[in-house]
């Protein structure tokens, strides 16, 4: 089988220009078919704020009203997107920008409104390949933001760790496939105040000990419900870090196994 | 070989909710490979004045500023052709978005900043369709919004019904292509405040006649010249029209030949 990379980046490289034009530089010289998501940074928050949208979290997690949706898909799915598939080209990787709509490619439920409601938000049902394998097939790069519809006609806003995790259960039948999940430290931490100090490894067992020790905690949770999600559903590797884990073999990071 | 029909919509649709639910809706019902072109309507001119963004226009075409360049892509390829792709496929029409910059599609030089300086404007130098192949073979809607790119990481804001005559001129080799542009109006009209008034055919002939009688003027003429300029490029048939023409035999419209 064929290796198929999922790279999902965040925050911390989208918001910052210089970080994001290396990033794609690098990622453009990776061989063979990848898919790249991409969360929202803070674009969204500025936009809404410039707009006079009232911008609400509850447990971190955006509440998204009708004005919301508009604001993120247009941040999303046009600035954002648009401007990573640009620089793709310029770099000669042949990317493409998708939502889950484009192709049917990702079909989600609206979350239910109780507990919590965070209205427009979606919760992914199914992950259609056939499309995406074609341009696969076709050295095309899929590059995929956090948003995503219910077949119909509506969008939802959809956390991008988990569009990362459901492609990658998605196509584990067809390829070897591999998740790395980008973000801002160079794994899971032992000590949140010592990025030297990461766990290179964590499987079952150690998680249930590193979340009752609270090592792992708030936003990590749900990240790392993601990574088990996904190495418990047939993808091969998956891998929390700074992004050069993909470029430097020595570079520290965390590797999830069963 | 088989007929590719090329579709662009312009504001009188994109700005009204219920004209272009009813469009997509009829769209969706035509059979065989085709392609939607859409503007951008006056959203991106109200999300301007929301962010303070200083609309500037010269001959009705917009002036593209780096922030004007930034809200055309939020416009354009976020809001309005993320929500027409959904709607497709509420419709079982199995769309996705495209800029030039995806797939590489539509390549364009800047234009040149003299005589008048246009900013972020692109003019099309080539139309790659190796891919939208692929994807019309797979039955995929490709739908275009009206951004390309320079192969270098920039956007660049572009004529949607430029877009549309020259994907139907980049086809013309490989498909029967049909061009239709629609708009607000039964075609061209002999008398413009008469919607009855439908001149059915126009000829290079006849063309060059109604400019020097003034019947054809201003924002007609860049329509009518993309239109000769695909008839001339071995696209089959042009027509300028309402969008019921497509879906309506008896509705009058107009039809360009060479």
């Amino acid at each position: 089988m064929k290796t198929l990379k999922i790279i999902k980046i965040g925050g911390n490289i989208i918001d910052n220009e210089d970080a994001l034009q290396q990033f794609l530089k690098e990622f453009s010289t990776i061989n063979g078919p990848k898919i790249l998501v991409h969360g929202g940074g803070k674009l969204a928050t500025k936009l809404a704020q410039q707009m006079q949208v009232e911008v609400k979290m509850i447990d971190g997690r955006r509440v998204t009203d009708a004005d919301t949706l508009d604001i993120i898909t247009m941040v999303y799915a046009g600035k954002i997107n648009k401007n990573i598939v640009a620089q793709l080209q310029s770099h000669q990787c042949n990317a493409i920008g998708f939502s889950g709509a484009d192709g049917n490619t990702i079909v989600s439920d609206l979350r239910p409104s109780k507990p919590i409601n965070y209205g427009f938000a979606g919760d992914v049902k199914k992950v259609n390949t056939e499309t995406l394998e074609v341009l696969l097939n076709n050295k095309v790069t899929p590059v995929f933001c956090a948003i995503t519809h219910d077949q119909n006609g509506q969008l939802l806003n959809t956390n991008a760790d988990t569009i990362a995790s459901e492609l990658a259960i998605g196509f584990a039948s067809i390829y070897n496939t591999e998740l790395y999940y980008c973000f801002e430290k160079n794994g899971v931490l032992e000590n949140v105040d010592d990025d030297h100090s990461v766990i290179e490894n964590i499987n079952t067992e150690t998680y249930k000990t590193l979340v009752e020790d609270k090592v792992i905690f708030e936003g990590m949770l749900p990240k790392l419900n993601n990574c088990f999600y996904a190495i418990n559903n047939q993808v091969q590797k998956v891998c929390i870090g700074k992004s050069e884990m993909l470029f430097h073999k020595n570079n520290k990071h965390t590797t999830i196994t069963k």
